[in-house]
């Protein structure tokens, strides 16, 4: 596959440049009779436009897409899903400068060596602005989600050294999150995160941070063994955003300082009944697999690349040169990526939902012992 | 697809369990004329099995491959590579206690979620001895790889809180890495590791640590953009393998603290003509397509789940117990995860070769001024 | 996969209904570099184009396309081709009987079975509209199969039991083709088809046909061994066209009659000294693998459904009644499907072009006696 | 993909040889729970054995797999079903010949023109053997297809121009096919057959014919809209068995000499009260998805291209030669490939039951009126 397409049985695909007449995007594998309107679709893409403050860039899109199929009399018909997104604020002139010079950062010259040819408009195919598509198809996923009591969250959990305390990321709402521009749900840290974001812009600099993102209500079950783990497509997913450079679920990196007697999340009986851990060091997988906990990970994003400083770089030529960003620019990337990281969240649990049905069509054997049915 | 077959171009497929008669693995799309016997896969295999130290697993298999199809005379001829691998030391006899009882940190518990079913002898289908399969795949990966100057070296860089000091990871050997029995380059390091692991063996306890891994010689322009970007299939292969918990490439959670002005690392013509980078925080990837230089990742990996000492969990019918792992068992899974690890990442990047592909059948634009060709 | 999207290395992804605002088309995989432009698209969406002459359907539709992403400057950039269809002469009104009686020979029931949602509107997602998308991807790869010298041919080569006499479908060229509305290049079977189709026209009726297709210059080697032979998928891509009942490649279905002594080509040298075979009834493959000879293949083509005359039905409801088709409808199918045939063809082999380049990464071995390289 | 992989959900993967230690099956996506044992496998394997009768080849192998893995305590556990095949009776001496001249009809010349490299004995990777994978995965298939009240029957219904007189395909019982050694339940047509089939026998040569395969009970709503479509799926794998040059459904070729008004099947409400037609001329699949009418098709096979006859030819350096085929082959491939058309029928099935699953797990509206659920 050519790497325009993500997931197996709930399927997204996208073409588009950021300044071209705009984006296209077809989600295929959508059950039938799911409510949908556009209205479904933007409260995400409002969390992703630019210009929503002063901490973020400052692009100014209407970001409404067209659903041109697959939504009849309001409701998804099994059909594919096409939406349609216009560029209307594309201001080419910006970024002509570009066409000769390698940004720091950008992937301007490994599309160069990939293809020979490279729309050089800001970012081309590269830019991150073809996440809305994303977001549009993750808001789907979490509606579908919502309907079987699945619930998405993420935020900002650290800028630069600043860190959230958040005791548990499962128990965090989304009006925590969008209470400040920064989201976080820790109101010292946000403000703090936010001075510092002010900083940084003002030094025509940028600064990176963290994403935290749990859902909750994913019954155990899901994920594949071996290759198609929850975890590994969590990770893929997750690093198929653009300025993502880590991944970790759990404990995750701290895991390599711990010793297994106390990292094993004891299994425990529920008042319930049911069978659970006491604890979530395993961040909801084990053996790749939802165990019914919430399932927490958390993901590093890059300052960002773009810069309005002059930095070093060369021409296509090879001649040394220097290249500051006159256009938009986000001084820091991560309160914009709270919705793309729930979103490929979304698209990933949505889609191992339907492969995991491959246990119900065909009655199971009726295990008379106990077991997690 | 159901989640046992790894990879688009050149895919491995694996059936088998830990205490079943054996494993089975098909290659398909391995291109033909490559030499191959089985001795060419039998150094990593012997790298991954149990019973080389004190300091991992001791179980004894010889984990020599029969190779069933794929090469004639001595030569891959295009056709699927069918392995097969016997298990011989499988001790059944070890595992009757599992069948009732959740071991924590174990797919156990989910497997059973998942399918009401489950293989309880020796971890079943979620055994990581489907690894050998992975490993033997990669193996062949490799020497593909070889023949066009790539190499792949992995090592144990960290164990618990000790960590080793490599200033560049591209730079370590195979010879380095197998000087002892924890596959630590630097020597210091390594004994302390060493040190560590006994200790927490005789505390029959486990710990955890990372790996880092380094392919020098891709060429620029691997990776597909948007979401097959190469980053995200080297965390989803990476992932995939069990215990892992985190991912992270270049300069990783380390890029959360960083601000751009000295993040970026910027584009220098090198004294060989080309345009290349002065560093290489970005790990050899700018927007998901390799840059021609290293690429380096670090993966987490948990303490070992099975421990000797007794640990809280509870039956299938969730009657509160304990359970103490009597097999064998690794104090820590890093020294043996290390051709895994390498094993992942090159069946990644021969994936990623053959999909590069599709820009070389039909002749590329000529592009006058410049470019990365 | 939900089921709209074809190809493994060069993908086609449709979204659309023919009474909603248009068509998405995603073609992901097209090599950089093949100059690009609506003009080249737009012959073959003529040929498909309703309202050519009075043996088709006379709905009105420009079907100019417009190309969103994937063409820089003039040349594909590697990245994916997005193309939008407007709908621009959908009578819904035509069309609202249908949404309560099922259209015998249609798929509305079958949808209705599906989705329990059903787009009443001229067949929604069914309708052969749908086909402009194929043909415009078809058009791109045709163009690229034309650069490596391969190229594509069909024609009606029956209706009814009126039958063409054409030696060898490998030599018959686009304006023979094209010199009449039947798209037949036998002259005086053209003519009898056409006065054939306007008789059934008259008679409210419809009538079938078949299409004949072939690709010369296609070199020996093309076609994955076991399930994904040339000739299976060749099949699957022109069994998915509306209307398709049929297909068989070389002698076909003769074959059945036929002595294996008869039957088999002999293997000859050419005066050029190439191997080859003497005869084609093989089609140009065998085991599936193309041989160097033209790919000669035939389809089955039912007579069109929508019949002006009333035919017996029920309602969704059950209750018994009549429908007519009031819109536009096609007397015979055939000739409109020649491009999109064609179409398929040529989607299939761009695909198998670029799924055989992974035996040419690394090099052959260097067969020292014969072989067909 | 590479090609040697059958399916979505529901995947065979196969390796092997006719003439090396033996071949491997991995079937991926069988639900959990199903019984099963090496004697489910048997009886259609037997039925695709050579040797069964004078007028099948007298290969003689025992054909009985081993399951390595995805059955545990006789039950399928959700985890992939490793099968093993060991070849006995590969008496290579017999195959030399075919090193270095080419067999009219066979694969030799396009292995060598796509890999470089062939496996000379008996075929290699292009063997029919092969098929032996497909028909115990296909009885895998089957036995989940029985227990959701479906049923496949093939039979021979041609050989040369002798045609099985049958009324309804779809009331074809297993008995009455097997009750003589061609596999055709029209006693008279059998004998018919059978005379001719030995009198080509004794003549050193081969004869074609036709196969019929009828599914019953399939529910109306399987298969996928546009390029997936049940029909398209079903040729697709039918025309990947060897010899297949032909496929059609319903009325198939028959299509192209009927008219609309008598070719529609009428809607009626059956005395049950569920809408189907009163005739099947549509095969059971309107729109590509199935209408829960018998879904019926016809392949044609060609006669075995393996002759004891010398037949003429060039060697691999192309000088002209003759070849005469010396061990066992089939004077008509009918009989033993009526299992291998039941297995591939019923894999398209399983993965199109599996991948219509994509409706179920979320509601669908609750449509009012009327609908076909």
């Amino acid at each position: 596959m050519p790497g325009n397409t993500f997931g197996e049985r709930f399927r997204v695909t996208t073409a588009g440049v950021s300044h071209g007449p705009g984006y296209l995007c077809i989600i295929d594998g959508c059950p039938a009779g799911l409510p949908l309107t556009v209205a479904d679709l933007l409260p995400d893409l409002r969390r992703r436009r630019p210009g929503q403050s002063t901490i973020v860039s400052q692009r100014d899109e209407e970001d409404v897409p067209e659903i041109w199929s697959g939504v009849f009399e309001g409701l998804t018909d099994g059909t594919p899903i096409g939406l349609l997104f216009h560029n209307r604020d594309a201001r080419s002139q910006d970024y002509e400068e570009i066409k000769e010079k390698y940004r720091p950062g950008h992937a301007d010259f490994s599309f160069d060596a990939k293809y020979g040819i490279r729309d050089y408009r800001g970012g081309g195919r590269s830019s991150a602005r073809e996440t809305l598509c994303r977001v549009a198809a993750g808001a789907i996923a979490k509606k579908l989600l919502a309907r079987i009591g699945i619930s998405i969250v993420g935020y900002t959990s650290q800028v630069g050294e600043i860190a959230a305390q958040i005791e548990d990321p499962a128990t965090v709402t989304l009006d925590q999150v969008e209470a400040n521009a920064v989201r976080c749900p820790d109101p010292a840290a946000a403000a703090a995160m936010i001075e510092r974001i002010e900083e940084v812009r003002k030094q025509q600099d940028s600064i990176g941070g963290c994403c935290t993102l749990a859902a909750v209500g994913v019954p155990a079950g899901w994920g594949e063994p071996v290759f198609d783990k929850l975890k590994a497509d969590l990770a893929k997913g997750l690093l198929s955003l653009p300025a993502v450079t880590g991944f970790e679920y759990g404990s995750g990196f701290a895991a390599a300082l711990a010793r297994g007697s106390q990292h094993n999340d004891p299994f425990i009986r529920s008042e319930a009944g049911a069978i659970t851990t006491s604890s979530n060091r395993h961040g909801g997988m084990l053996g790749g697999i939802s165990t019914g906990l919430p399932i927490v990970c958390r993901v590093a994003i890059k300052p960002a690349s773009s810069l309005p400083q002059p930095q070093p770089t060369v021409t296509r030529a090879g001649e040394p040169t220097t290249i500051a960003t006159r256009g938009r620019h986000d001084p820091c990337l991560v309160p914009r990526f709270v919705p793309m990281g729930e979103a490929m969240m979304a698209l990933v649990l949505v889609d191992h939902a339907l492969r995991h049905q491959a246990q119900t069509l065909w009655p199971h054997h009726d295990a008379s012992s106990g077991g997690a049915r």
